[in-house]
C-alpha cells in the first residue's frame, strides 16, 4: 500500500545523500498520508546506497508497523510527535548536516540576516532547550519530539519549517516529504551563511520590514502563472 | 529576434550553475542589445536545468515583454534600472553566491586586499544602505536598482563592476553577459579570500599605489597581441 | 599468508583516499591478526594509487618483516605500540586529515558537543602532551606510540577510539581495520563541527547525561536485528 | 628544442588546474634547463584548457624569447629573477591559490605548527615586505622577484621552497617543475591548516626540536630503497 508515497520517501532519502546532507550515515526522511494517518519512513541501519522503495516501512501514528519486515528508523518517534502536533505538515527530515548541526551543538538559533533566509523561514530558526536527565533516560527520540513542540508553542511551524535540537542536530518539515528536503537544503545554506555573516559583522541583523516583505512576497510574486 | 543574445544569456545562466554560484535556486543573468534597447533575461521560476535558449524572455527597458510566453525573472526590474543608469554595461548577474552574500548580509563592503581583487575591481566593492520600509513596501526589485545607483553616485560602475545589496546579495555587471558572469566568479573568490585575510590580520590593507598599478595594468600588459 | 587481511588492509588504505582523508600523501591503515600476532600494513613511500593487495607488508609485533619485499610504512612503530598495548583493537589508521590535524597542531582535545560526537567517541578526543627533545631524537614513531599510550592511562581506548598527537596529526583505531577507517571519518567530521560550534558559541558544551545516554544507546537500539 | 622540458612544464600547468590551485585564471609553472640556461614557461593569456606542449615559450635568463610565437606569461620576469638568484632550483610556480593567497594578502608568514608543515618547509614560510610606490611603478614583476630575493637574504631557498608576496600571492619552487607544483600543493594545505589551527589556539607553536627532527628525517628515513 501507499506505493506512490514509498517512492517519494525513498527518493527523498536519496536526495539527502545527493545534496551532501547525510553526514556520519545519519539522514532520515519520512512522509505521511493524512487520509489514512499512515507514515512512511526509511528503515533503520541500512545504508542509503542499499535501500529500495519497497524497503520503506509503514507505521501508524502511534508507532506500530503496518507494513514491512524491517525496523523503522530509530528516529521515528520524533517524526511521529511532529506529525501528531503539526497538523499541516506532510514530510519530516532529520540529518547531521554539517552547518546546521553546528548551530544545534552551539545551542543557538539562526537569526534571519538576509532574504535568502526569509524566502524559506519567517524569522529565527529556533533551537530547543537542553533536555533534562529524566527526558534523556526515558525515550530520547520521543522526548526530542516533545521538546520541539514545546519550542513552537508560540511559533508557527508552517512559517518556520525547521528547528535545531540542542546538542543534537536539525529537523525540517514541509507540505510533503520533498518540501521537507528542500527546507533541509535551505536550512543548511542559511546556517553556513549566517556563520560567516556574523564573523564579518557580529552586529549584523535585518529589519522586520524586509523580513515581512520577503517572506510573504515569495509565494505571491514569483514563478509562472 | 535577438537569437544570438538569447543563446548567450542562456549559456550565461548555465555557467552560473556550473561555477557553483546558484544557491537556493537563485541565479539570474541578463544581457542587453544596446541598439534596439531590448533586454534578454531568464524566465521566472523555471529551474536552470530545464531552461532552453528559446525560453529567454525579451523585454524593453521599461519592463514590457516584447517576445516570449513566459514571465521574466522577478529580478528584472533591478536589471532594468541598472541598464538605464549604467550606460556602458551589456550584462547583469544576480545570485545568492555563498561568500558574497555573507558580506551583503553583514552590510559590509569588501576592501581591496590584494592583486586578485584589483585585477577585477578598482577599490572596495561597496555595499548599499539598508532600504527603508517605504522602499520595501512599494516595488522591492525596482527600489533595489535605485539604491544601487544611489551607492554609485560617486563611483564608476565600469571600474567597479559589482555591488552588495544590504541584507540581500550581490549583483555584478560587465561589457556583456559573459563578462558579468566572469565578474560574479571573481567577486565570489574575492569575497572568500577577504573573509579569510581579515581573520588572519584584521588590519590588512593594500596601498593605493598597488591598487592603481594593478588595475590599470591588467588590460594593457597581459595576453597575446 | 593472511590474504584476506591483506585485501582488507589494501581496501582500507584506498578508502582513506576515497573519503578525502589522505592529505599530502600521508595516510596509512593497518590490521592485525590477533591469533598469529601478525600485522599487515601499507608499504612505505608508494602512492595509494599504485598499491595492490599483494604489496601489503606483514610484520610481527616487534617490527620484523615476515613477508613482503617492500619496506613497511614509516609509521609502523607507532601502530605496533598501539597493537601491543590496546589489546582489543584490530586496526589502526594515521592521516593528516584536514580538520583533525588542526586540533592536533593546536594541542587541543576535541570536546564532545553533540550526539554526532558521542555516537563514536565517549567523551573528549584527547591530545597528547608535546614530546621532549630526547623522545624526538631517539625513535620518533616508537615514542609517538608511547605518548599515546601514556595519554590513555586513565582512558578506555575501546570507548575513545582515537587520539590527536600534538603538533602532528590524528590516529584512530577500531575492532578491525574497516572500523578504524570509519572512526577516522567520524573524527574528521567531529573535528570540523566542533571547530565551527565553538566559533558560534565559545561556551558550548553537552551534559554528562546526554553523553552517557547516546554513547551506550548506539549499539543497543539501532539497526535491524 | 627542449621538447621534454616543454612536456613537463605543460603537464605541470595542467596539474595546477587539476589540484584546484588555479583561481581567477592565474596559475603559471615554468622550468629551467640549467645546462643551456633556457627557461620554458606557459604563454600569456591563454586558458589552461587550451594550451598544448608546443605552445610553451622558451626564454633565455634575460627574458628574450628563443623559441615560440606566443608571448610568455606576464609573470616571467619574476621567475627569471628567481632562476638567476636561487642557483639550485629547476622549477617555479605562481598562483592565487585560495588559502596561501589569504596569508599573502594579510602580510603574514605561515608559522610551522606541525609535521605536515615541516615535511616540506623548514620553518616559517615568509612573507615579503610591501613594495614601494617606485618599485610598483617601474617593472612590477621584476621588482616582485627582487623583493623575494631580499626576503631570503638570511634564509635558504632550498630548505624553504616558497614565499608569500605581500598583497599578491604565493610563489613556490623546487628541484624541477614537478617538485615546484608539489610544493605549491603542500603550501596550500599548510596555509589552510595553519589558519584553522590558530583559530583553535592562537598560541599554538611547535618546538625547534620537532622542526629539526622532522624536516631532516623526511628524505632519510622514508620510502623504498
Amino acid at each position: 500500500m501507499l506505493e506512490q508515497l514509498k517512492e517519494q520517501v525513498f527518493q527523498a532519502n536519496i536526495d539527502l545523500v545527493n545534496h551532501g546532507l547525510v553526514v556520519l550515515t545519519r539522514g532520515t526522511a519520512s512522509g505521511i498520508d493524512r487520509e489514512s494517518g499512515l507514515v512512511v519512513i526509511k528503515p533503520d541501519g541500512i545504508p542509503h546506497q542499499k535501500i529500495k522503495p519497497k524497503d520503506m516501512v509503514v507505521l501508524n501514528l502511534y508507532g506500530q508497523v503496518e507494513e514491512g519486515n524491517l525496523q523503522p528508523s530509530g528516529d521515528a518517534p520524533t517524526h511521529l510527535v511532529l506529525y501528531r502536533q503539526f497538523k499541516n505538515i506532510g514530510g519530516v527530515v532529520h540529518t547531521y548536516s554539517e552547518w546546521a548541526t553546528c548551530w544545534a551543538q552551539a545551542g543557538r538559533g539562526i537569526p534571519p540576516l538576509g532574504t535568502a533566509h526569509t524566502e524559506y523561514f519567517y524569522g529565527e530558526i529556533p533551537c530547543t532547550r537542553k533536555m533534562t536527565r529524566n527526558e534523556m533516560e526515558s525515550n530520547f527520540e520521543h522526548e526530542t519530539g516533545k521538546v520541539i513542540v514545546e519550542r513552537f508553542r508560540e511559533l508557527n511551524p508552517d512559517q518556520i519549517p525547521g528547528v535545531l535540537v540542542n546538542n543534537h542536530g536539525p529537523f525540517t518539515w514541509g507540505a510533503d516529504v520533498n518540501n521537507a528536503v528542500q527546507n533541509a537544503i535551505a536550512l543548511e545554506k542559511v546556517a553556513q551563511m549566517a556563520f560567516r555573516t556574523l564573523i564579518i559583522n557580529p552586529d549584523a541583523e535585518m529589519g522586520a520590514a524586509l523580513l515581512n516583505k520577503h517572506f510573504f512576497k515569495k509565494n505571491k510574486n514569483y514563478g509562472q502563472k
